[in-house]
C-alpha cells in the first residue's frame, strides 16, 4: 500500500433501519466504492446507521472532518419525510430552497404515472440552499452536491436516493464526472484467480514479491469457498506509470504460480472451461452421483454452455449408475459405489453413451450419513475420460478427501471436479 | 414492535480493504444484525474500515464508547494484511496466549490437509489475554470475546474471521448463546413460508390479522426469488407471553393461507418436497434442459434425498432430448424444443425410463440469447408425470414467463418447478 496520502478521500454513509436489521445488504456501498476506485478515490470508511435525525447528523460531522467527499444514500424517498435533507441542513446550517429543473421532473413522472402531484411529491423537488441538484432520471427524489463549507475544511456532502437503480444513475451521470474533476490519481485493480491453493500456500509462494512491491500497489488475498483470489491494486497519480506496476506485478505472480491461475480479469471458473471447450472444438457429457447436478448447474450459468454441454446424467442410485451408464453390478459390489474402479466405468460410459469429446464422472459422499471409516464423508472420487484421437478412450482418476458439511462437500466436490477438467483442458491445448 | 428501550446495544465492524473497494458486499454485516435481532439486541451502526491498525483502533475505540458489545469480522487469517489481534491488543492494552485447544484444532486441520505446522498456522490460534477464545469448527483462526475494561464500561469486543462459514458457525454456536444470556427480553422469531402467491396478494388475505398484532408482535413480508416469507416476531419479557402471542398470530395466517404455506420454521421448499416424498414412499426422476441441473441440485442439497431422487438427465441438446428420454425429432421440429407438447414428452420419457412415481421435465430459454418474439428469453414449459395406479401415466403442463436474466431465470423456472412439485404431492396426499 502507498505510504502517500492521496489527495483526496471518500467515506459511504448508508442510512436506513433495514441494514441495521440485516434485512437488506449494503450493495449501494459497493457499487458507490467500485465507481470512487474507478476515478482514484479511496474510500477510507463505510458507516451504516439509522435515519434518525441526531444520528445522521453525528454520523454526517464525524466524516465531514475525515474525509474529502462524504456520500450518502437513503432517506430521500417520498414516502419516508426528508429526514435526510433535513439533518444534513441542520447540521450545515442551510435552508431549502425548490429546485426547478427538479420540480419538472417530478411532475413529468408523477402526471406519466396518472397520478396528481402533492406537497409530498414536491418535497423531492427541495434541495439545500448552495447546492447542486444531481437530476433523479430513474425516479423522483432529487440528489445534491453540498459544499460543507469552512468549518469542514471545504469538503463536500453528497445525498443520493437509496434505490440502487436510481443512485447508480447519479453516480455514473453526475457524480462521477463531478468526481474526476476532483481528484488527480488513478486507481487500477486487477484480479487474478487461483483455483487448487490455499491462502498461506500461495502466499509462501510470494513472500519476496510482497516485499519488493512498487510504491503504491498492495496485494489482497480474498479466499472463498474453494480458491484464492488476489487482488492487486495500484494507485498513482500518473496512469501511465500505475498501468506498467500494476501489469509488472501481475506477471511476477502469474509467472510464480502459473499451475494456479485459471484467469487473470473476472472470469470465473465456469467460464473459463466453457470459453476453452468452445475454442477447442469439444464437447463435454458429465455423470454425477454426489454432486446430484451441481456441476452441470454451475455450467450452464455460463451464456452458451449449450454448444460444449451435450447431456448429463445424474446417477444416484446404483441402478441409475448400472442402467444409464453401463457400469455394471460386479464391479460396483466389488469395490462399492464410492470408488476409483465405478468413477473410472461412470467417465467411460458416459463418455462411450454421449459421443462427447470429454466426459466427468463423480461418486462420493457428501455426508451427513453413507460414511464409513474406509470411506469417511467427505470421501470424493472423480474420474475425467477422454476420446483420444485414432486410439481408444482414455481415463484418468482420484480421490479426494474434504471435511465440510453437505453443502460445503457438494460445492467443494463441484469446485475440484472443475479444477481437475480446466487442468485436463490445459493439457488437451498443449498449455 | 415493543416501545421499551432494549438494555444492550451492538456496532458491528467489518475489516477489509475488499469492502472499501467495493470487491466484496458486506453479507457478514447483514447476517450478524440478523443473528443479533433474534436475541433481542439492536445493531445502531455498522462500521467497514481498513485494516490498517491505526484505523482499526480508533473504529474499535469509538464503537466500544457507544455501545455494548461490538461485533469484529475480518484480519484474522494468516497473511500479513491480518492485523486485527494486533489493532485490538493494542487498544486494550492485552498481551497475546496461545490458547491450547485452538492450537490442537489448528494441528487437527494442518495435519489433516497433509501440511506441515508453521509459526504462520500457530499464529491462528493466539488470543488475546483475558479473553474467550471462539472455536472455529469451519477453519483455522480462533476468534475471541474480549472484555474491554472499565475504560470501556464493561464494553465487549468480539473478534471473529471474515470468512462467512467460519463466522456463521461462531456467531450460532458461540456467541449468540452468549449474547443471549446478556440480554433480558426474549424475541420469538417464527417464518412462515409461502410459495406461488405474491407480496400484496398474500397482504390483501390478512388485514385484520395485521390491524390486530398483540403488542410486542410485528408481521413482516419478505419476498425473494420466487415466494414471500411471513416472518412473525414478538419480543417480550415473559418468554411463556412471548411463545403464547407469537403462536396466535401464526396459527391464524396459517388458517387464512394454507394453500401457500410449505412450511412453519425453516423447512427449506426442497426439504419439504424430500419429506413428502419419503413419507409417500415415492421416488422422483427429473428431465432438466434450460435449468441444467440445478433442480437435481436443489433437490440433492437435502440430507437423505437419495432415498427420493433416483436419476436425473440433463438434455439441453435436442439429440439428448431424443436419445435418452425417447422424445421424437418430429415431434421438436413440429413444435420446437420450448413447447408444451416436448415437456410433456420429456416428463413422460423421463417416467418411463426410470421407472419412478414421478417425474418433473423443464424446457425452456434461460438467456440472454434463443429468444424469439413468440418464445421470448424467459419462457419455461414445465411438465410433471405420474404413474397412476391400475392405469396409465398422467401429465400435466403448464407455460411460465420470467423477466430476469439467466441466473435470475434458471432459479426462477427451478422455483416454479419444485412448487408445482408440492401442489401435485399435496393432492397425491389428499390433502
Amino acid at each position: 500500500m502507498s505510504e502517500r496520502v492521496p489527495s483526496i478521500r471518500a467515506e459511504i454513509v448508508s442510512v436506513g433501519d433495514e441494514l441495521l436489521k440485516g434485512q437488506r445488504v449494503n450493495t449501494n456501498a459497493s457499487f458507490i466504492a467500485r465507481s470512487l476506485g474507478s476515478v482514484g478515490i479511496p474510500v477510507v470508511r463505510v458507516t451504516a446507521c439509522s435515519d434518525f435525525e441526531s444520528e445522521m447528523a453525528s454520523v454526517f460531522r464525524e466524516a465531514l472532518g475525515r474525509a474529502d467527499v462524504v456520500l450518502v444514500t437513503g432517506g430521500l424517498g417520498p414516502t419516508r419525510d426528508d429526514r435526510t435533507r433535513k439533518a444534513a441542513g441542520e447540521l450545515l446550517g442551510l435552508g431549502l430552497r425548490l429546485d426547478p429543473d427538479a420540480l419538472r421532473e417530478v411532475e413529468r413522472r408523477v402526471t406519466a404515472h396518472g397520478r396528481t402531484m402533492s406537497e409530498l411529491m414536491q418535497g423531492q423537488a427541495m434541495v439545500l440552499d448552495g447546492s447542486r441538484a444531481i437530476p433523479n432520471t430513474r425516479g423522483t427524489a432529487a440528489g445534491m452536491i453540498i459544499p460543507a463549507g469552512e468549518r469542514f475544511g471545504g469538503s463536500h456532502l453528497v445525498l443520493m436516493p437509496g434505490v440502487p437503480v436510481e443512485m447508480e444513475a447519479m453516480m455514473e451521470l453526475t457524480v462521477q464526472p463531478w468526481l474526476r474533476g476532483l481528484s488527480d490519481t488513478t486507481i487500477i485493480h486487477t484480479p487474478v484467480k487461483t483455483t487448487g491453493i490455499g491462502e498461506s500456500t500461495l502466499a509462501d509462494m510470494l513472500p519476496d514479491i510482497e516485499d519488493s512491491l512498487p510504491e503504491g500497489t498492495s496485494l489482497a488475498y480474498l479466499p472463498h469457498g474453494a480458491g484464492v483470489d488476489l487482488m492487486v491494486s495500484t494507485i498513482a497519480r500518473d496512469p501511465l506509470r500505475a498501468e506498467r506496476d500494476n501489469a509488472a506485478v501481475v506477471e511476477a505472480i502469474r509467472e510464480r504460480a502459473a499451475a494456479f491461475i485459471f484467469a487473470v480479469g473476472t472470469a470465473s471458473l465456469e467460464e473459463t472451461i466453457i470459453g476453452m471447450l468452445a475454442s477447442g472444438g469439444l464437447t463435454l457429457s458429465v455423470a454425477e452421483s454426489c454432486t446430484g447436478g451441481l456441476i452441470a448447474s454451475r455450467l450452464t450459468d455460463v451464456p452458451g454452455s449449450s454448444v460444449s454441454l451435450m447431456q448429463g446424467f445424474i446417477v444416484y442410485s446404483n441402478s441409475a449408475k448400472e442402467e444409464l451408464l453401463g457400469v455394471s453390478r460386479g464391479l460396483i459390489d466389488t469395490h462399492g459405489a464410492v470408488s476409483e474402479e465405478v468413477a473410472c466405468a461412470m467417465a467411460l460410459g458416459c463418455l462411450r453413451r454421449s459421443g462427447t469429446s470429454i466426459a466427468l464422472a463423480t461418486t462420493g459422499i457428501a455426508g451427513p450419513g453413507g460414511g464409513s471409516p474406509e470411506k469417511p464423508v467427505g470421501t470424493l472420487c472423480l474420474a475425467i475420460a477422454r476420446q483420444v484421437p485414432g486410439s481408444g478412450p482414455s481415463v484418468g482418476v482420484r480421490t479426494l478427501h474434504m471435511h465440510g458439511d453437505r453443502l460445503q462437500n457438494k460445492h467443494r466436490f463441484s469446485e475440484a471436479a472443475l479444477r481437475d477438467l480446466w487442468v485436463a483442458l490445459r493439457g488437451e491445448q498443449g498449455g
